[in-house]
């Protein structure tokens, strides 16, 4: 099967371009290479062909996706933080581009995409657990752009015979995550002890995230490469609820290094609460077995100190 | 009370200027007046401030907004046939011009803006009553731009504390809606009529439509006016399905003229359902009387025969 990744040099794009390599699929990836592969992709470079091109440019897609059966599509270029004040980079960079893609694609003879959109964006305020059929709600533009693209993807399947799957990822953490974003509590933390800068704690014990390990995402949405003739939506993330002021306990039990915490009100883009029910996935990938979180938080602390040359 | 409306020269938005002027509010239309008031508005000429300028122009849509209490949106470049090959006119048009508008009157003190969706369209294919807590799935590019912008409505109103009523409209009638669009088919099958061509049926009697009269309409929407500091979504239409089979014998019943008919499926574009569950809005409006169809339907019949040399 020829799968083409887009966006796949980056955190979560990056692990399931392993993953699929594990699976034989024939790999290529999309992004920016014209100093060739990006230090994420290194490892991999000899199994994989990087077609180098601008996710906004037609032309440029359009050569990518020639002769792929199925596409997965990890480009975003912001986040809940950096979209607060500027939503037309939203409509400009993600929704429009996003949508040019899948009108190139259904035009192409791709038979299905795979799109990562947001778990923790997309439902808005809600409380308690989150199925796929509760109401969407983003208040954010970041939020407001994946679900806008998730409807648009549905317009292709009608229009344009393309099949769909998305996926409304929980906060994955793990190896290689940007450290330098306000996304990922996780990575961001890390990088702040790393630097012995203050950790700083937005919100209080009623801010409960979803956390799930990169490779458990990677493997979840791999459940695509089963099939090319079905659609769905599914969230994916552990089903579990942790308190920001829990992390910080497991943090001080897992991380043996002495650091200082600020606590701070959340932000008036920060979500209260996002836990995902994820009994959709699960069904579609029977034996999956969820990483232990404490010890992928210890193998994600070891890998961030020791690549700190590298990504600091 | 100072009310500006955009798009206030159209069907519908007309009429909700007659109903505001009735209400005793100071009047303010914004659209293309450059050459005075277009035939919507002539008759209130006297009594309104038109204001002349291109919403895509950000000067033009400041000068409009200040000093408004409350801006009533009805504009709108596309509709569910027209955006069905083209999903770019609704991001560069009707999305991105509504998200600077709400952006400019956020930031000139605008308290609360009305905004005028769709509930043909929104929801996509359910069928039933639905009501406002429906899961939404638009199917067109045209309802996929409309469910964007009341999010990014929604963002607004916790981004720059605007208030904001969201009207989910039904299939409105009544004079001035105009007759060479697909959009609208009472209006289209009456110029078929009158211009002795095929009344064009799409669908069957599984084809249902909430048809509500326009005036209802504007008296509905005009609980925006009650009170600037709340905000809600809310369905706008009679909460009856009439089959489009049903709708062709009400016809024959009430213009007594006579006129050919072709069957034909429903388009791609074509929703199978939709009656709006209303109880919402009702609740809003104490006292409030729908108008009789029948009635109604051979008001407008009688409007479109006398207006033909104008309209045609």
């Amino acid at each position: 099967m020829n799968v083409l990744v887009l966006g796949g040099d980056g955190f979560i794009g990056s692990h399931f371009v392993e993953y699929a390599l594990s699976r034989g699929c024939q790999l290529s990836v999309f992004g920016r290479f014209s100093c060739g592969a990006t230090r994420n992709l290194e490892h991999l470079h000899n199994s994989i062909k990087l077609i180098s091109g601008e996710f906004a440019n037609r032309d440029d897609v359009a050569k990518a996706v020639k002769g792929q059966d199925i596409v997965y599509h990890f480009i975003s270029t912001t986040s809940p933080a950096s979209s607060w004040n500027d939503p037309f980079i939203e409509i400009d960079e993600n929704i429009r581009r996003s949508v040019q893609f899948f009108k190139i694609a259904s035009e192409h003879g791709v038979q299905k995409i795979a799109y990562v959109s947001s778990g923790g964006t997309v439902y808005g305020r809600h409380e308690g657990v989150t199925d796929e059929n509760v109401l969407e709600r983003p208040f954010t533009p970041y939020g407001i752009g994946k679900i806008t693209i998730e409807h648009f993807l549905n317009y292709y399947r009608e229009h344009g015979q393309l099949e769909a799957d998305i996926y409304r990822v929980g906060n994955a953490y793990g190896p290689r995550q940007p450290m330098h974003r306000p996304q990922g509590v996780i990575a961001h933390w890390m990088n702040s002890i790393l630097h012995e800068q203050d950790v700083l704690v937005y919100g209080d014990s009623k801010t409960l995230r979803d956390y799930i390990f990169v490779d458990d995402v990677a493997e979840l949405i791999g459940q695509s490469l089963e099939s090319l003739s079905d659609s769905g939506t599914y969230n994916v993330g552990s089903g579990q609820g942790i308190a920001v002021t829990e992390l910080l306990a497991i943090f001080k039990r897992v991380i043996k290094h002495r650091f200082s915490v600020r606590m701070l009100p959340r932000r008036d883009f920060d979500n209260v609460s996002t836990i995902l029910d994820c009994k959709r996935i699960l069904t579609k990938c029977p034996g999956f077995k969820f990483s232990n979180f404490e010890e992928k938080l210890a193998e994600t602390w070891q890998y961030v100190r020791n690549t700190k040359t590298i990504f600091s």
